[in-house]
């Protein structure tokens, strides 16, 4: 079956993945912008561009979720969605209320699906080819799709930072994450690197 | 004043720093083990070579807790204490009763507390020569120390495993640790070495 991976999650030392009072102009809440810098710097070590661009490449559709924020509609993407970094594949958009239409450059198809994760992971999968699907952020939606045993693989970043408060990404995950182990481990010079996967 | 700093403190993916069922035999508490494989190996990478020494040199004093289990009581240990691996100095235990005395190899003076972790610390300061203090595990009682704002430096081992359970480091230290940043960022290519420094 088409894999499931989440893609540069990351984490403060304290284990927080998105920061308090998460809002438009501040997508991953106060504090956090930092988490992300790694992914931003311009002259990121070669570990991270391996990374970066495993994120980006190799998939046939992505799921993301469009209510709460994620960084896909930070400030540095204005144009609202992907942000013109991704190639054009399918997007599947998890979603409470069918949205009005948002118009995007390069071709991208969205598929809105407002009857959970995993009516959107058959979608999804429904029109991936045989290649990989990448779930974005943010972490509330990463943990249900952990919570309900649906991912394959998380790409997890260490970032030498405290957030000292906001989302934990490992609350209540213990029990879903039963079994599975650390595959990779390539810190660079800015952040440390893990892939983790399911037996 | 003398500084009191932690040295390493390892801490899986999910935030754990020992695990649970901790006894004699498995003085971290089952599969904790895993946290400190990095620093038992025989071909440990010249950085974990460098912090593990940084933990056993440059301290006049040292304040460990008796009544929890700690890595100093482990198996590894077995002649009851620092496992001759430190040199001499003067140690300070935090006990709730006056033990009886271990006989120890290598001149080590004990000093036993029951007074408190703030009355250990002034005892160790009042032994300490200029240089540091440092503070042993479990993780309780750095957390107590961080919460008495009593620490000046952390060092932290990120280690990529899952423990799943057991207890958290980072629990309830959010205001304790406010200010405080990483100084120094070192991966080697088995663990994440990070030094926090308050403000």
């Amino acid at each position: 079956m088409t894999e499931l991976r989440v893609h540069d999650v990351s984490i403060s030392l304290d284990g927080y993945g998105a920061g308090p009072r998460q809002s438009m102009d501040e997508p991953l809440g106060e504090g956090a912008e930092q988490l992300h810098e790694w992914m931003f710097a311009a002259d990121a070590p070669e570990v991270d561009r391996r990374f970066r661009n495993r994120g980006t490449e190799g998939f046939d559709a992505t799921i993301m979720e469009r209510g709460p924020p994620s960084p896909h509609r930070s400030r540095r993407a204005p144009e609202g969605g992907l942000g013109g970094r991704r190639p054009s594949h399918d997007v599947v958009v998890l979603c409470h209320h069918l949205p009005d239409p948002v118009p995007m450059a390069g071709g991208t198809t969205f598929h809105f699906v407002t009857a959970g994760i995993a009516a959107a992971l058959e979608r999804a999968r429904a029109v991936a080819g045989g290649r990989a699907i990448r779930l974005g952020s943010g972490v509330a939606t990463v943990q249900e799709y952990l919570r309900a045993g649906l991912v394959d693989e998380l790409h997890l970043v260490v970032v030498p930072v405290l957030l000292h408060r906001g989302e934990r990404l490992f609350e209540d995950l213990d029990a879903a994450l039963e079994g599975w182990s650390c595959v990779e481990f390539a810190p660079s010079r800015a952040v440390t690197h893990v892939r983790l996967r399911r037996a």
